[in-house]
């Protein structure tokens, strides 16, 4: 059975990516990171899926990146809430953190060598929330140059790395209803950046897509909101 | 004053790739990583240089490749000893660490964006020891062009990444020849796979290329060794 490293967050998007792979044949190996981010909440939502997809392991990786700031979820810098959907869209959001994907990748990239995995999935998306520079097309091709060069089977002609990124073109609302019918369950994600008292905000620009999708694909969402959040 | 960030291993390399960014104008940002490696002392010899180079800051980010194993650096297998230089150039040695340079020049490049610096500093080599996959141009290439896709400054056109790696087509003797006249202080350096009670072994692939050369520099390694190594 052919490995794939699986990034797995705890959101909703990861999950459904994860569920792809399943769907696709692979053994899956979810990997997550505890980064400092505001919402490490997300990481028991991420063990919580990796067990449900039934992933062979999940490793989850600390690496501190408020070392460095310079983002709304790793720095004291306010998560924007109760944003209208075009405000979300203008430029790069204050929760962007600096070459994050960038990070994820090349630490899955390193599992993957390891595991004698050719495949990582990432569920990027390029259409309802595209102010992330490392969630665009161009960049997802760019990266996987760079591996096919940097590995031991680069040199080795052995493999090649391929980055699945299955959500890549999918409204939130596809997203939901591909994920719905590859089993995932939804009550166990996280999607909050700013939780209050443990539930999500309602309020934030992720929950705001969050809720706008389970709306678009015609279904409520399984997760219990912070009272006035929504 | 421009800003780079240098990626200081502690090593005779990285010193002297530091001192280039110095040479070339720029005020220094030093990184290092704590990744499990088995010759951790390196990490107090990177924070010396740092400071006699005058960087501006130096910043030890811990990181365990550990988990994910797959090298004789990070993992319970043999550092070898005592090889001749051709056996060192045959394949990729088993001291590679899955993807390294491409972990900390993502983490590089995190530092970078947040502190508004286009420049990262590297100090790999492709003459005497290339068996490593990310130490080639073509790779360097790979990852500054993904960089350049991958960040804010990629979509705002604001700026672009360059990776220096000014010691690429250097030998070892070279290397050392250039560092001492800018001013490299050798003493402070650390460059054993496989340290003997603090002191280096004399015998990994590491120390023999470093003792081989300061030999062709004609000038002696500032370094003592462990008895019995040299």
């Amino acid at each position: 059975m052919k490995r794939a490293v699986c990034l797995v967050s705890g959101g909703l998007d990861s999950a459904t990516a994860l569920a792809c792979a399943v769907r696709d044949g692979f053994e899956t190996y979810a990997l997550s990171f505890d980064y400092g981010q505001r919402h490490r909440v997300e990481l028991a939502a991420a063990e919580r899926v990796a067990r449900q997809m039934g992933a062979a392991a999940h490793q989850t990786i600390a690496i501190d990146l408020r070392a460095f700031g310079g983002s709304a979820l790793t720095a004291e810098i306010a998560v924007p809430k109760g944003r209208q959907k075009e405000e979300m869209g203008e430029g790069i959001p204050v929760t962007y953190v600096p070459a994050r994907n960038t990070v994820f990748l090349s630490i899955a990239l390193a599992w993957a060598e390891v595991l004698e995995a050719e495949d990582l999935f990432l569920g990027v998306n390029a259409v309802d929330y595209s102010g992330y520079p490392d969630c665009r097309p161009d960049y997802i091709a760019a990266f996987e140059r760079m591996a096919n060069l940097a590995t031991r089977a680069g040199v080795e002609g052995t493999s090649r790395f391929k980055i699945h990124t299955p959500l890549i073109d999918l409204t939130k609302a596809e997203i939901i209803r591909l994920g719905l019918k590859l089993g995932v369950d939804y009550g166990l994600t996280h999607s909050c950046y700013d939780p209050v008292d443990g539930l999500p905000c309602g309020a934030c620009d992720s929950c705001q897509l969050r809720l706008a999708g389970f709306a678009g694909a015609g279904t409520k969402d399984p997760l219990r909101y912070a009272a006035g959040g929504v």
